[in-house]
């Protein structure tokens, strides 16, 4: 038997050196290796966010999709195929291609064949997959447990699979986890912003997702792992091949520590489109994102924006209004209705999740909440202790005449005023405590 | 014929060295007289914000108020008074006493004559009026034209009067006023701020009004005057006696080109509970307040309560998470759902008017309501009025560089103004009517 015109045995072995194998256990049998090859496959075959070839995936399943795919289906038969599949309740899930009728869906398919097939090359899936195995990446299923179910908000937009390097526990973490984001050009205030954030965030018990980018991203990271947090960092190129290139220390160490991942298989580099639709998971796979610094054009703007979108918290850190880099922030804030977030506190609220602190500093509340009235006086006892001297002493009398209250209101602020210990009556009348 | 024990002669004495004279002309009439005199005592005797003073001032005048207060009547003969004015409908306000009843009303009022008669003391009285006239400060009546609209807003705590020293311009430039305020101990960053912005939004046509204070207020009145906008300083004390002492040349400047008032008489020193009272009055006579560099308890936070309170625009400008002198904008951001504001044009658009941007700040809109625009006079004629002296007769040319207006706007303004007779024509050029 052969899959997609290859020995059984080589794709069954090429699966099982990118499974999961959560438990180490056996190796995948040979239905599951077909259906890991072809979400291998596809990850290279659809540029991430293909809503279409998603919904392909999700009506037909990763292997007959790709099957259909290589055996040149036109557009009519495979249309048939969905509708037959539904009718017959093999996918409930409803999510339905021909709105505008067949015809138009048919269009539209036929578009998708155009731009997919010349990506279909074997060659090119095995070479990913042996690039994949060479680093110990590993590929993940929606069907696997440590899938991130958040990014399941992306609805058609969901990656088809994710590549990823690290530990299970970074996938584990991610629902309470913060997208800290910003410039590339980030200044020393912003670097500083990023460090007490993340580090904050990780005392907190929050893992820290971010883009590896330099200037903010790379300090949010940083930061992290300095702290015994955890971190993760979603690329727009393959995971074997780190992007940008001065991070690959920093890289390698958050693949020791927590993890890396891309929905593009090993081998494909960054592009801008790339780091556009990166965004889009490292907003969907956290549960609040906070941009810490950023130009009024900065890239970090469109996360927030996906953030938005999905609906999840969005904050933004302000800064001088003197300084260009914080520009984006401010923006944010006034007209993306992002929370303003001074702090690792207000940001673990803005996500309105309280992981398990890791036990160091566990939050303080700080302060209590009466703005400028004093010490929590009273009006009247304001007056009066206005009224009052330290070197002279004043009848009660006096008192009225100056802070102009009745003699009964001046008598019970005193009473008020003595028990805080700043007011104390001499035989003369009362005077301030020095 | 006496008032309060005075002799008549002599209370219209007084009354006409700090009536308004708008127009230079005829002293007040015996009536007038012991109406600015009321008012001028009642402005002494109760401590702002006294909303029950404002009541029996609402409900009886400020003559008859004072005469009872002055002549012992009880409280209970001076309620009866005040429903018989009711039942005879000769205050229709309907802002009533007996809330809970004539009993309730009755203790109040006892405990609210208990205050003021110690205070009421001719000779104060006399004394500042005297004091005012020295210095050439001015009682502005709620019956004045000058008399700030928006203040009303205040209800029962609207100031009985206002002292004030200054040019009639800025009273009437308040409806197009942003109040500027901030903290004290102002980062050279918060300074940098307020001058921005108080220079940027006087070229844009708006009033500054502030509190005269050590930095950020200091600053916002300075950059007004360099850039020739108008500014209005509140305090907290008499007109007479400016504080803080060091920005006695400051408030000097101000009196010149803007105008300082105060709804204490002159000779009144500054207390914590006058400073928390002035902020209402910088919150209601503005158009929108922006708090520009506060700390977490800063007092400007107070001022910012006042304008929320009181449903006016509230704005404050993020800076440095970093630096504890932000903290109070941050927390009005998050708290207090003051809109994040990064520069002047962003408070302009904050107050939601837009003035005529002039060098002059004079409000525009012909059809504006009347609040503050004269006597029903177009922005050019208010304009030209101001750059008419009674003395000195002016070439058209000499108005237009006063006015900032075009000679046709100058010379259509003229022929408005002399019609309603309050300019003349002589031979060397124009002049107001005296």
């Amino acid at each position: 038997m052969r899959i997609f015109g290859l020995d059984e045995a080589r794709v069954m072995a090429l699966a099982a050196g990118v499974a999961l194998g959560a438990s180490g256990a056996e190796p995948p049998d040979p239905a599951a290796a077909a259906h890991i090859f072809a979400r291998a496959a596809w990850s290279g075959i659809a540029e991430p966010g293909d809503g279409l070839a998603g919904l392909l995936v999700t009506e037909l399943g990763a292997v007959s999709s790709l099957q259909v795919l290589h055996d040149s289906w036109t557009p009519r038969r495979i249309s048939a195929l969905i509708r037959e599949r539904r009718g017959a309740g093999v996918n409930e899930r409803g999510a339905g291609p021909a709105r505008g009728g067949d015809e138009e869906f048919e269009t539209t398919l036929q578009q998708g064949l155009e731009r997919w097939r010349p990506r279909l090359v074997l060659d090119d899936v095995v070479r990913s997959l042996l690039a994949a195995q060479r680093v110990s990446a590993k590929l993940l299923l929606p069907s696997d447990p440590l899938w991130p179910l958040a990014l399941g908000d992306l609805a058609a937009h969901t990656p088809i699979a994710l590549w990823w390097r690290g530990t299970p526990a970074a996938l584990r973490a991610m629902p309470c986890s913060i997208a800290l984001v910003g410039s590339r050009a980030a200044t020393q205030y912003g670097e500083h912003v990023a460090m007490e954030a993340s580090a904050g965030l990780c005392d907190r018990g929050f893992a820290i997702v971010s883009g590896a980018a330099y200037g903010i991203d790379g300090m949010a990271h940083r930061a992290a792992l300095a702290s015994d947090g955890m971190t993760v960092a979603f690329l727009a190129g393959g995971v074997d091949r780190f992007y940008p290139t001065g991070h690959d220390a920093l890289l390698n160490r958050i693949t020791e520590l927590g993890a890396v991942i891309s929905e593009l298989p090993c081998g494909a580099s960054p592009t801008k489109w790339r780091f556009l639709q990166r965004n889009r998971l490292i907003a969907a796979a956290s549960a609040a994102t906070v941009v810490l610094e950023a130009g009024w054009r900065s890239g970090s703007l469109n996360t927030a924006g996906h953030a938005a979108a999905l609906g999840r918290p969005l904050g933004a850190v302000p800064g001088p209004v003197t300084s260009p880099a914080s520009a984006g922030c401010h923006r944010l804030i006034r007209e993306y209705d992002a929370e303003c977030v001074t702090n690792a506190s207000e940001m673990a609220e803005l996500a309105g999740i309280s992981p398990h602190p890791t036990g160091l500093n566990v939050p303080a509340a700080d302060g209590d909440a009466g703005a400028g009235s004093g010490h929590g006086r009273t009006s009247d006892q304001v007056r009066v202790f206005d009224a009052l001297s330290a070197r002279a002493a004043r009848s009660v009398a006096d008192i009225a005449r100056r802070s102009g209250l009745s003699l009964s209101s001046v008598r019970g602020a005193l009473g008020g005023l003595g028990l805080e210990g700043v007011v104390h009556e001499r035989e003369s009348g009362w005077s301030r405590t020095t």
